[in-house]
């Protein structure tokens, strides 16, 4: 049974190394993109959604997903230079668009000043016949589990 | 001498490889962001800029450049499923924004068709200071070249 | 039609890329794993074997590949720091081990002087039942096309 | 102060990520020596020396590490296919090899069953002139105090 309390899997953790970086001595731009979705795949896996149900060919698949997830569209504002050993935190803002798309904004911290944003948007296709379909419902219960982060207002 | 024809360094070529693509059998979207990096970096060099007039430490630097460009946006649209083996054309699009800043659309096709768009926005930055300077002169000469591309207008 | 000279396929070459290099102002070791993977790759290619010929999920693929060649070792020696910008010339030297697998061992030069080594070793396998069986023909012919580099010796 | 049981630093824990995967719906091979370098550098944090004391460039650097750690031999035998999801355990057996290199073996296993092992071999240089010197006190202290791993022993 998933958790209930969405910071749990909408905010994480990262560690910089020393393979992200550059000659220039700072993160590789299109890393933070990996990053991005990497924090997706831990949100969905803390939330209590299996790599076997969203992606092709994991070990605990009898058979894929019947719906495939590509991404659509990403981009990514880097604010400041994000180095080796840094410790970041991840907060994600997953928002439903529409029945068969969504998009997950990450935001990166660093003692609380933001240093990048990245966003990821995502369609759902039919795995088969590759045409736009509803979003699977464990994403679509994510989602609106995620969205009480946001829901939560001052009398 | 730099090539006079703007063909010859906005208009490349890839091939993509087995480990550009995951497990959904198509390439993985952040390896587009690193191909717009290296068509950037190929087209400088065609054009008769040197790796090391742009980026530190390279193998011919006596000093590193005075001029930084680090990334500061980027963004990407995939409009089609791009796979291992497939030939791609890049074309370039360069663009000055602003005295200390610049942009380059990448436009990925096969067989005529666009599958892919990629974006860099750089930023120039004193490389000690880290603050905000002018576009170092090789770079506005390229920006300046690759714009008769788009000007050449019949009578 | 392949090309008749080895030449044409077993010596390539590659320019180094910002995004491949780390902190300390070199390539970041592992990259150069990925270079030997994409340089078999392309002398595949260049010898006249398509991709689809060889690996899952192409364009081309009617059907995939019934033969997998996963990689089961690798290894690499680094002599001399690589640094962006470098232009490096990349010697294959393919070499069949028995009826089930081969490995391919890439010398990396810059004007003239060996900076570093890799080496892939593949296993053929059957891609449905995962069992140890014989390579490719197609494979079979480029190793041994491959062999008549080494094999001219002087009466 | 450094923690007492190696254990703590030398045991880890990876999940294999979608981007990890190639194609053939397995981990892409290289991904394997990023892997063993993130599980160095995170042994080498969980034992308590920080990234700023070992990498040059760190946001904690007052001036860089007087001695670098470049990797000068690699290698890694793949046993079975590692997917997407898949929770891998990571055993480092770091090792001096004489007063100026040390390598570290990471023993990758899913469920009790060795999946992979890959090694990385390093050479201590001064950071200015290039040539060989002594280890680090640091890295001699981890190495040192990792050796009491594979050092009680029954009566």
């Amino acid at each position: 049974m998933p958790a209930l309390n969405p910071q749990q899997w909408l905010s994480l953790k990262r560690i910089v190394r020393f393979g992200d970086t550059d000659a220039a001595g700072v993160m590789h731009f299109y890393q933070l993109l990996r990053w991005c979705h990497e924090a997706w795949e831990e949100s969905l896996e803390r939330y209590g959604l299996p790599a076997s149900d969203v992606f092709p060919n994991c070990s605990q698949n009898q058979e894929d997903p019947k719906v495939a997830l590509p991404i659509v569209h990403c981009h990514a504002d880097f604010r400041r230079p994000i180095k080796t050993g840094d410790h970041l935190v991840v907060e994600l803002f997953p928002e439903r668009i529409d029945s068969s798309s969504f998009q997950v904004q990450s935001k990166f911290q660093m003692q609380g000043d933001e240093v990048a944003i990245g966003l990821l948007r995502h369609l759902a296709i039919d795995a088969k016949t590759s045409s736009r379909c509803a979003l699977p419902t464990s994403i679509d219960l994510w989602l609106e589990a995620s969205s009480l982060k946001l829901g939560v207002k001052p009398i």
